[in-house]
Formats: C-alpha cells, structure tokens, sequence
C-alpha cells in the first residue's frame, strides 16, 4: 500500500527515524535503565519493538494502559506512575498474571491500592512539578503505611516534568530535584528511584531508571530543545483548497493534533491557524503545494497528537509497511 | 447509575440544559432554518434529538460523519460542508439510498464529486474567513461545470467562521459577508444559500439555513461571548492528589480536553495548567476539594473535547441517565 492511498489525515511513523531513536536510547539507557513510557504513543506494536531492545518494564499513566499492556502480553513489569482511587481494575491485571505497581503519594491512594488488590507501589515524591507527589518528608510514612496495609514497596518515583524543555542549568537543576528524591528514597527503601523523561534523560543520573517516551515519536518541541532524536512521526494530510490570495488548505486541524504547544509545522510553508478540519497555511521557503497534494505536518505535541487517532501507520518513504492500532486509547 | 460510578474522566450532558439548548434554537430558526452541525457532538444518539426538533438536514464535516449519520438513519439530507478529493465513500452513501450534498469550491473536487457517484453539490464560497471556499466571482463557473459533469447544483455556502466570537459590529460584518455568498448565489442559483454558526445565527438573516452545531452542548468561549445557551457539557474528574502548599490535582488533562482555546475552567478554582492526564488547580472563591472528591471542568472548546471521548454521558445532577457512544469520530 501506498502512502497516497491512505485516507487523510493519517499519522505516518517513519522506520528507519524510529529504529534510529529507539537505538540511540538503548545505548545510552540499556535494558532497566530505561521503563519506557507508553503515554507517548499508546500503541502496544510500538512498545513490543521498546521490549525487544531490551526495555521489559513499562510506564503507564492510566488504568486502560495498564490493562492493554499486559492483554499485549507486555506485562512484565508495568508501573502505573499515577494515583487511582479506585484499584480494583489494577488488581483484576495482577490476579490475571501481570506483575503491576501503582504509584501512592497519599493515606487514601494506598488505601485504594490495597483494596483494589494490588500489591505493590512506590511511593510519588513531589520534586518540583506542582502536581501529583507528596511532600519529600512525607515519604517515609506513607511507604510504613503502604508495608502495614501489606503492599510491597518497590521504591521511590518523581518526575522533573518542568524541566523537561529547560535550556538554562538543567542539569545543575535536575539534581536539585534528585536530591529531593533520594532524601525521600533514604526514608521509603526499596529498589526502584523512577524518574525522569525525554529532557532529562541524559542529565538524570540519580534515577534507577528514566520514564522517558517522546524519544521514539518526538515532536516538534522536543526537537526544538536540541535533543538528539529525529521527528519519527508526522500527520499526512491533502490539499483541499488553494486561493488566489496566497494561502492553501489541508485536512487537519483541533481533531487531529494536540493543541497545547501551539500550531503544527509545515517544513516549508508559513501556518496560519488550525479549525477543527483544516490547517491553513502560506508559502515561506517552498512553492505552495497545489490542489490534491499531500503534506506532512509536524505536530507540536507528541502525546495528545497521538491519542486522537485510531491507527498510526508505519512507513518507508511513500511505501506503508504496517498499520498499528493506537490501542491503548481512553481509560 | 450514578455519576460517582463513572471511570473519570468523562463527558456529562446535563439533559435540562441540552433540552433548554435545544428549544431555545428550535424556537428560533424552526426546522429547514437550522441545518445542524454534527461535527460539535459528533454523537448520532444527539443529532436523534435535533431530528426530533424538526430538523431533518444536518452538516458534517468528514466523511465519516457523513457515513455515521447515514448508518444511524439520519441521512435524509446530509451536507458535507468540506471538500474532498476522493469522493467515492460518498458515493457509496448515496448509493444506499441517503440523500448527501457535497461542497466543491474547484475544478479538482468538481471532478472528484463526480467521479465519486455524488449527485449534488453546493459552490462553497469565501466570504472572508481564509479557509475553503473560492472567490465570489468563480462561483459562476465552478456552478456551470459542475452542472455539465451532471451534477445537480444546490445552491451555495460559506461560513464567516471569523466573527463567531466577535463582539463588534457581529450584524453589521455578518451582513457585509453574506452579500459576498448572495452575489455568488445569483451566480450559481438553487434553493440553498448555506451559512453561520452558532456565534451568528441571530444576526445571520441572509442564510437560508444555519450551520450551528455548539449551541446544544457549548463551551466556555461561546458563553463568555454571551450567547443564549448554557453550558450543557462538562468533564467529570476525580482529584488524585492534593499537596499542602495549596494546590490539588484532578484526572483530565490534555486527553480529554480540547486546548486550542485554552484552559478548561473549574467553578470557583484557577487552573494552572493541565498535562496529558492531570489538570492542577488552586482555591479561588471555593474551598479546596479532597482527595476522591469529584470536579466537573467546562471545556474550552466544545468540538475537539468531544472527539477525545468514546461516550458521553446524559445525567439528571448526579444521576446517569443514558450514556452514548460518540460514534462519529474519525475519518
């Protein structure tokens, strides 16, 4: 199958780019050093390739993740990295087989834990990230609380998400936010430090593991913060209207794009606004493309980009190699 | 059920205040005057209820809509309000047996409609909004080789998309655009001259028909522009994590919301930011919520928050009255 034959818009994941990223972050994060994050692109065919490069144990951030993981047969060691109230789906995974491990940051998130029938957590630090976390000095209790409700506790997570498109002192501000972590490490135990993701993977080094998952799709922030993989994933989309003003028309907009760091970049053309089934655009460097022509668009957002398509299709130039299921979608 | 019952996040329709939405637009543009617009529900059990109001001809804006609406027995008379250069789905639809009209605004999808097996078309026409549509003075000409590939010419649209939110001199700019669309209506001729939205459909007196579509469910764009509606929609979420420095975190993020417009609201709080599955949020005039206490976010923006849910919701306060697939998504 073509390229061109593909109903538009269609998110493109080229092979060869891919195969480049998963590589690179093998090398420099081999086997447990990484627990690669599925948020990214949600797609079990796309982890399954992050499981043979040797990465067994995997990065959730919801419930039906979890559940489509280990359906997958990729449940080997699979870390929800996000507080549930209610655990009960969690704990039917692990009565099936799957090893599962939930993230605590509160008295009422391990009590969820415990009744839903999990059996093993780590307790969520608050490193800097206004977000989900308890206070470093709050660790220790809630790790003593967990082992008396009968969990297993496997460690310490935080994430440095503010930091993830840093430019100034990342490094030096990473560890500020580790060292938080390893003090809460110091009273919780355990073997897992989870941290981290595709900005910080190579400044992070206090981190058992990094949760990094943009690395393998990327997207246009991430490349603009000069990390060293390549933009593996595009939107296709056809011309459907030029006008004599200057400006032509694709099919894709709000409804096939994350939004949230702004307009898609059209290599070449100057982008105008995105509705809910058209991005508008100029000519900037290249020829404006005419009626019927396909482009490639280069979201802003790897991760919502994702979750608005039922398939991503795997391809070589103008060929399709594969088509996956974004499987792991909704909650 | 109840609401609390719900895996969160989820898409609530309050049924009074859809049912309120619903009359109120009845009351004011009755049956043919208002042609529906699915793509902002995107949910055939909705458009039933249009249906039921009197309003028998529906725009869409993909394919698939077009398809679902046929499917659901919706397909009396369906406007694709959007060009297309493969038009052979289209065909099909007609085929068995729905009545769909498809925009063209080109030599290119002139050929496309006609090699598809559509039968009907309208000549969509720029009226200022730098989209789809051609210049008034081709309308002519694409309306007479449509008609000489044996298609049937309905009429024409446009959509002045950029005053929707407008607050200065709406009628007056509304007015300056439909006499763009009716000099081409002379042009073109046919019954149909289709426009408007739900920003202008009280000021829009030149259409035939309205394209409204956000009036049933709404969002907080469209309200703060002060239009007769009520928010009937909102995302259900469950907070996760509070932290004593004063902020808490419920379970939507960039998911489960639309975020062109911006961030979602939280009555009585003020959201920071929201990421893929969270959204934090701090006090404003309202206590702070708890860990397990549910929260009901209004969406930014109405079309592209629907497409990211799998069902939503009709609820009577706390009580889940029916729940609907959104089965119009996709392409």
């Amino acid at each position: 199958m073509l390229v061109a034959d593909l109903q538009t818009p269609a998110l493109l994941v080229e092979r060869t780019l891919l195969e480049d990223n998963l590589a690179r972050m093998s090398a420099a994060l081999p086997g447990p050093r990484l627990r690669p994050h599925v948020k990214a692109h949600k797609t079990t065919a796309l982890a399954r390739l992050q499981a043979d490069a040797g990465h067994r144990g995997f990065t959730c951030a919801t419930i039906r993740e979890v559940e489509g993981m280990a359906a997958a047969g990729l449940g080997q060691d699979l870390l929800l990295a996000n507080e549930v109230l209610d655990a009960r789906r969690l704990g039917a995974v692990v009565e099936a087989g799957a090893r599962v491990t939930l993230a605590v940051d509160s008295e009422q998130t391990v009590d969820a834990a415990a009744a839903g029938g999990v059996r093993e957590v780590v307790v969520d630090v608050d490193v800097g990230l206004p977000r989900c976390g308890c206070d470093p000095s709050d660790a220790g209790w809630i790790a003593d609380l967990a082992r008396s409700r009968g969990l297993e506790v496997r460690g310490v997570m935080g994430y440095e998400g503010h930091l993830m498109l840093e430019t100034d002192r990342k490094a030096e501000q990473t560890e500020e936010c580790m060292a938080k972590l390893l003090a809460a490490h110091a009273d919780v135990g355990g073997e897992l430090v989870s941290a981290g993701g595709t900005g910080t993977y190579d400044v992070n080094h206090a981190a058992t593991e990094i949760q990094a998952g943009s690395y393998a799709l990327m997207d246009t922030a991430y490349v603009q913060a000069g990390l060293p993989f390549a933009q593996a994933l595009t939107v296709l989309a056809r011309v459907v209207s030029t006008n004599p003003q200057g400006w032509a028309v694709a099919d894709l907009g709000l409804k096939s794009l994350g939004m949230d760091h702004g307009n898609p970049t059209l290599p070449g053309m100057t982008v105008w606004f995105c509705s809910d089934e058209h991005t508008t655009f100029s000519a900037e460097s290249a020829a404006l493309p005419a009626v019927g022509d396909l482009v490639r668009a280069e979201p802003a957002h790897v991760d919502p980009t994702v979750a608005l398509h039922q398939r991503m299709h795997l391809v070589d130039g103008d060929e399709v190699l594969e088509s996956w299921e974004v499987d792991l979608r909704g909650w």
